[in-house]
């Protein structure tokens, strides 16, 4: 099947740019060293050419995806690097897969012992005012989880407030402040990991003992702009439908194209078209201008480029993986984009 | 079932908040004047309850949505109020619905004519930089379709740039505006259908035979600014799985609730939490900071209003309608959101 054939708004995943991205992490995080974040992608199938690079722990940010990693049989080593206060399907995996969750509080330490969780992370807060109990109070969280009957494995902490720090030199200080704070909550904690990082911080994160990092596989604009070594990969295919009226007040030249808001995840702002200024987006349309007035028509095929990966994987059932630009573009496989959901 | 008992997140439905909308809708717009516009519930469920309010002819955004609304036995008048380049699905369903598609150039009314469609509006270009031909061209885009063997019924368009102008009487001075416009395109179209309007300019636009209000149903944060008679129906209920460490620096303290960027539409920035400040969203957390600093803890349950309904619809697989506030309220049905993707 050709790009040509697919109808659209249709998710495509270039195969060139996501080898590249796969086997560069690959290389610069061996094995156990990367535990790749399925949130960004949502695909098994996608984290199964992860496994093939060598990574066989992941990460994950909901039950779901948790549950669908271990039917695709990628339960070697799952995280849950957030919190949940009932963990009773998470506990019904027990048997058949190793599942480690993040606790921050007396509740959710609970909560994982109840729902028959085994192992946890201590959820340390870094400086990001997200989830997380104080550095200080690690120990104690460790020790409230050990009193539950929990296996604790050590700490995690997300400095997710740095991943789109553009200037390496800040960036890898702040990294480094961020950790000194983890690595105090890992010597009152004990185990052996200290997960943490992202794909803005891959690099500077020498403290983490494994990367949390997922964008860097289909990467997006707003992690395009920072200066990684990764290509982007992922764009949302459309069809013009619409061009200016020639007669129009409103200058210069528009098209439409049938891709919108849902179908893209637009907390980082507008998407990119590459050749054209984006006006703005609505439910089903981006109207857009092209440097060159009228070189796009009605009926032309256009890759959009979202700002952000993770929701905007969300929003689409399938992702093509795809080998070349333009309509004639094979589509190689077709994905389900099967950890959606929660 | 109790609110209590649900997996969070859960798309909520007040019910009352929903049968007040549909109620004082239906008064102002009774049957064929208003076409409900599926794309801001996706649910043919809540279409039924439309139709029940005697509204028989819809609107849609999507083929997909179009197909869904027949295969539900709601195809007594289906319009795309949209222009496609490939009408084939449509076409297929021809013999079993009235099928009607926006069309505004050459190639779509060739798209029509050639994927089996029957019935066509001009689609006419109103202001809003998007589909539409120009005002004084859709004579001759109706002429085009006749000669292609479409009937066509009228015109459309859409005044979108309008329906979130607050001040009630500059934006039926626009509206009007808009409307004369219309109104030229339809003496030379001809036809009985002049389709137009929204939930902003419902009650504003007295040129439009038929309005195509959607948001009205269960409405959002942005659309509730403008002062208009509809209540707030739709929420994502959350779960607080953390809460701020005492000895943060950052104050006031905050909490994370697992409603996130996966499950709110965000492009009309950050939903609501009645009672606190949104600080930010994440893929899979809100944090907030309640006015009342630590009033609301971890497993505490949330309603979080999204900003804007029709992309939040777009990410979930269900909605649930419930009867009153708080956990105890009953969940009376659970519908799936059947008219997702395209």
């Amino acid at each position: 099947m050709k790009v040509a054939e697919l109808w659209t708004p249709a998710l495509l995943v270039d195969a060139g740019a996501l080898e590249h991205n796969l086997a560069t992490m690959a290389a610069a995080l061996p094995g156990p060293r990367l535990r790749p974040h399925v949130k960004a992608h949502k695909t098994t199938a996608l984290a199964t050419m992860q496994a093939g690079h060598g990574h066989r722990a992941f990460t994950c940010a909901t039950t779901r995806e948790v549950e669908g990693m271990v039917a695709a049989g990628l339960g070697d080593d799952l995280l849950l690097a957030n919190e949940v206060l009932d963990a009773r399907r998470l506990g019904a995996l027990a048997d058949r897969a190793r599942i480690t969750v993040g606790v921050d509080s007396a509740e959710t330490v609970e909560a994982a012992a109840a729902g028959g969780v085994r192992e946890v992370l201590v959820d340390v807060n870094v400086g990001l005012p997200r989830c997380g109990c104080a550095p200080e109070d690690a120990g104690r969280i460790a020790d409230l989880a050990r009193s539950a009957g929990l296996a604790v494995r050590g700490v995690m902490g997300y400095e997710g407030h740095l991943m789109l720090v553009a200037d390496a030199d800040q960036r890898r200080t702040m990294t480094a402040d961020c950790m000194a704070l983890l690595s105090r909550a890992a010597a009152d904690v004990g185990g052996e990991i200290v997960s943490a990082g992202g794909t803005g911080t891959y690099a500077d994160n020498t403290v983490a003992t494994e990367i949390q990092a997922g964008s860097y596989a289909l990467m997006d604009t707003a992690y395009g702009a920072v200066g990684l070594p990764f290509r982007q990969a992922l764009s949302v295919l459309g069809t013009v439908v619409s061009a200016s009226p020639p007669s129009s007040e409103i200058q210069p030249p528009w098209v439409v194209v049938d891709v919108g808001l849902k179908s893209l995840g637009m907390d980082h702002g507008n998407p990119t078209v590459p050749g054209a200024t984006v006006w703005f987006c609505s439910d089903e349309h981006t109207t857009f201008a092209p440097d060159e007035p009228r070189s796009v028509g009605v009926g032309d095929r256009v890759r959009v480029l979202p700002a952000h990966v993770d929701p905007t994987v969300a929003l689409h059932a399938a992702m093509h993986l795809v080998d070349g630009d333009g309509d004639d573009a094979e589509v190689v496989e077709t994905w389900p984009v099967d950890l959606r959901g929660w």
